[in-house]
Parts: structure tokens; sequence; C-alpha cells
């Protein structure tokens, strides 16, 4: 594996991870607390926690499942990426519908019509 | 318990169930959607699945303690409901800053901090 790849596998198990950690045992937010958010080897995790390097490994595989079968099942990540673009459209919108000094109506109706969207 | 107690109960149920149902077993789903969404009583999903009364009050009694335990962990009705009222507020705040010609861009700007509250 590429060394591109194993960051980008960690990068977005840590994403999963900030979303849905708290469904995770204790011991399994150790681990990923670890691997995801401080950034250690397995090395250094088995050291940390004095479990087996191959144990470190095998929660890590265990929970990259878990946490990409929640997503699969509740998309909050999904969901949180589609109201991130949401929230950056209408702040242009805003801006571009505010930025002469009189108002334009049409815009500021569409931006509202945007807005409820938020809450889908 | 009194009636209103028991449909304020069912209605919990019903809201937790939008937001964590796909994490519950298939059959867990099938009892919470006659129960739910379809408002049956008891005795009509015990005939309509075939399984004892007991056995479904018991199933809707776990799915209760699971969908608590669930918002417990994610806040996912709590952060919905934080998120609706946050959006009232940005279009009554919208609606203010331009109910006049001329635009009060100090309020646009409250407006936009506020927006990005929605992804908090």
């Amino acid at each position: 594996m590429e060394l591109n790849s194993v960051i980008e596998k960690k990068l977005k198990l840590g994403n999963l991870f900030d979303f849905y950690g708290q469904l995770l045992t204790t011991k399994q937010q150790d681990v990923l607390n670890l691997y995801c958010v401080h950034d250690l080897s397995l090395g250094e995790i088995s050291e940390d926690l004095s479990v087996s390097r191959q144990a470190i490994h095998d929660t890590i595989r265990k929970c990259e499942k878990i946490l990409d079968d929640y997503e699969n099942k509740l998309n909050l990540q999904e969901k949180y990426n589609l109201r991130r673009k949401l929230v950056q459209d209408i702040t242009s919108n805003l801006d571009e519908a505010t930025k002469s000094d009189t108002i334009d109506k049409d815009a500021i109706s569409i931006i509202k019509a945007q807005l409820s969207e938020c809450l889908e």
C-alpha cells in the first residue's frame, strides 16, 4: 500500500471516529484515539497500552468495519458534508444578494428555501 | 399510566426510531414500524406478525432502551432540535434584516455567524 493511501485511510477512519466514536467500546476508543487523533504508530500504541502489535492491528481493522457499517446505515458523515456545502452556498448567495445597497428580494427567497434544506 | 403519557411515550419512541431505526434488527424495525408509524395496538401487531402479545411488548421495551442508549451517545435528536431552532432564528433575522429597502450589514454579519453554527 502506498503512503498516501495509508494516510487517506487513517484520515477516513478519523473522520468516522469523530461521528461514531461514542458507539465503540472504551478500549476501541483508546486505540483509535492514539491512532487517528495522536497519530501514533501501531508499535507505539502497542507499547502505550501494553498490548501486542497484532492485537492493535486487529482492533483497528475491526473498528474500520464497525464504523463503515454505522456510516452505511446512518450516513451522518455524508449528511454533514452535504450540509457544509449547503451552508457555503447560502453564505455566498447571501453575500451576492446583499452586496449592493438595495435588496434582491428573489435571492432572499431562494436563501430561505435553502435554509430549510439544512433540516433535511 | 395515563393516556397522554402513553401517547407521549409512543411519540418519543417514534422520533428516536426516525433517527436510529436503521441500527435495529429487521424484526425490531417491523414491530416499531407497526407500533409507531402505523399506530397499531400490541394485540393488532401480535396478530399481524403471528407473535405473542408479550413478545411484542418485550420487543418494544427493549427497543426503547436501545434507542435511548443511542441518543445518549450520539444526541442526533437533540442536535436536530437545536439546528431547527437555529434555522428558525436565521430565517426571522433574515426577514428582519431585509424588510426595509436598505440592507442592515451588521445583521447580515450576525446571520453569517449563525449559519456557521449549523455545522456544529
